[in-house]
């Protein structure tokens, strides 16, 4: 692997490639390439980084090492095989390939040396599941998951810069809840897609997962209230102790998503006793969804790669202390 | 009972004391008296009605049938007793004497019989308890409630009038979710009412009930993201068809605080099967919180009241049916 990778951001004016391109020049990288639709191409972002048009050819011309895709599912369908390629590895945060066998769908706290099995593509799961599967894969180690159920609060950066500057523009008697996504029968998308890649990403293809998925009027963060079920009793010292230990994981008294923002840290508190079930806890947790929800988890995840033959077939732990150390 | 009785409103110019004189008024009510903190005494409101000062010898002093308190938990604890004195029925909306041993706490739809038990004073739910027993009530009587887990969406106007003119001062980027209430324990005393509360009004005292409870930056309207599981089997259309039948409850595809403002019903929707339990549903409601969920369930249990003669004994369907037929 190269000294100094050139990396490709692919959606880079969206919330989270703006993000992207944030994280990226804070870590050190000095080779950064920015692409975006026909529209913007030519466009100088601040930085002084000109936008390339994110055509099939132009990512097949080669030239990258990593290619971070911030685009919708479809774009990345058309578009990702391209930078394939041209020799990139794809770290695609996009739904199109996150359940596709044989592709790895990683959070490199959880479950990081999947990434090294990749075959070009890794994909970034779902702004939901990341801080979840932070939070759950710990309590699973130690106990075993038996069920979960969640119910969100999602900031609306979740759907879009578009969508942020219509609740900046709306009037406040207006503000209300919603649940604005597609359905698939008697659940939003969103909520199938938490339950199925969580189960992929915790390897439990069976585990329960029992989600509501509702937009709040909050413009970035996203919260999520939770239910465990365990197969073995953890009280919640125990927990929170085994929490705070967790990597990425900061135990904090009430998260939310104003606390969580700008941060990249999953917070989580609130854990104490389910009263309806044997071995149950219930927690609280927040993350900024542009950050560790996205951006951040995929930049992890590059950075696992890059520093992927001195790591292959350690464990996580070691990859990302190689990671900490080897940046840029 | 007076044909035309008198109806005292204590707490006339906070937040649910102003929907309480506008639903009296759009119920025909004639012989109204307000009652507010000294500050307020002789300022007159919309309509005509002047402010008297909620003082111990002016309730005591009679001429009340009912009187809807809508004070603060400790100037209930201080006034009810005066104006009980003065002869008045008190429907009283603060937390002071929910859980009292032997003072009915009353959802008319869900226990209205048990209002007539009064000795003086009836107590009216918490705004989130008011929606969720509506909900919970015909599901436990078609197949018994084993446990409920709840995560709430509640809108600032729960927190007064003063927050929600601080919402609306306060720039959409500082917007954010709180936990703004007392503490008991590990729990919000918010989500300790929700379960004593729900056990008292079901008549279920070891009914397993978890909340979470939370403060969103919505202005009115609360909703309540639900899981129940039940002794027996009931599929989403058997819950479904069971609520669409029940008093006060209107069945739609995604129940928000914006559609259920300003509207008498608790919306609810979203029953689907809870994949991480047996006999398990999860459901989405929402009410106005300003509404049923304080000043409309109270002023329906005044109807209970003074309709109460005829009623004694009666089933709650009867009650309710002579409640709206003699209404004013």
């Amino acid at each position: 692997m190269p000294e100094s990778p050139v990396i490709g951001v692919v959606g880079a004016t969206g919330a989270v490639g703006r993000v992207t391109l944030r994280l990226l020049a804070e870590r050190g990288y000095e080779q950064v390439r920015v692409f975006a639709s026909g529209r913007s191409a030519g466009r100088e972002l601040d930085g002084g980084l000109v936008v390339e048009a994110a055509t099939p050819e132009a990512l097949a011309a080669g030239g990258l090492d990593v290619a971070l895709f911030s685009v919708g599912t479809s774009a990345s369908r058309e578009l990702v095989p391209h930078a394939v390629r041209g020799g990139a590895t794809v770290v695609d945060k996009s739904a199109a390939y996150r359940l596709e066998p044989g592709i790895p769908l990683v959070v490199p706290e959880v479950n990081g040396a999947r990434a090294l099995e990749h075959d070009g593509i890794v994909a970034n799961p779902n702004c939901c599941t990341i801080p979840l599967t932070c939070v759950l894969k710990p309590l699973h180690d130690a106990a075993g998951l038996a069920s979960v159920r969640l119910s969100t609060y999602q900031s609306v950066s979740g759907a879009g810069a578009q969508r942020m500057e219509q609740l900046r523009n709306e009037p406040q008697d207006e503000h209300d809840l919603a649940m604005d996504w597609s359905w698939e029968g008697d659940e939003t998308d969103e909520e199938a897609k938490i339950r199925a890649e969580a189960q992929k990403i915790l390897e439990l293809p069976e585990l329960p997962v029992s989600a509501t998925t509702v937009r709040v009027p909050v413009l970035v963060g996203h919260a999520e209230s939770v239910w465990v079920e365990l197969e073995d009793e953890l009280t919640p010292d125990q927990a929170t102790e085994l929490l705070a230990a967790a990597p990425s994981v900061r135990v904090v008294d009430v998260p939310t998503p104003g606390a969580a923002a700008q941060t990249d840290e999953v917070l989580v508190g609130r854990v104490r006793v389910d009263r309806a079930s044997r071995n149950g806890l219930v927690l609280f947790l927040a993350c900024d969804n542009l950050v560790k929800g996205a951006a951040l988890n995929a930049i992890q995840i590059a950075e696992l790669l890059l520093s992927g033959d001195a790591g292959k077939g350690a464990r996580t732990d070691d990859l990302l202390a190689a990671q900490r150390d080897g940046v840029g």
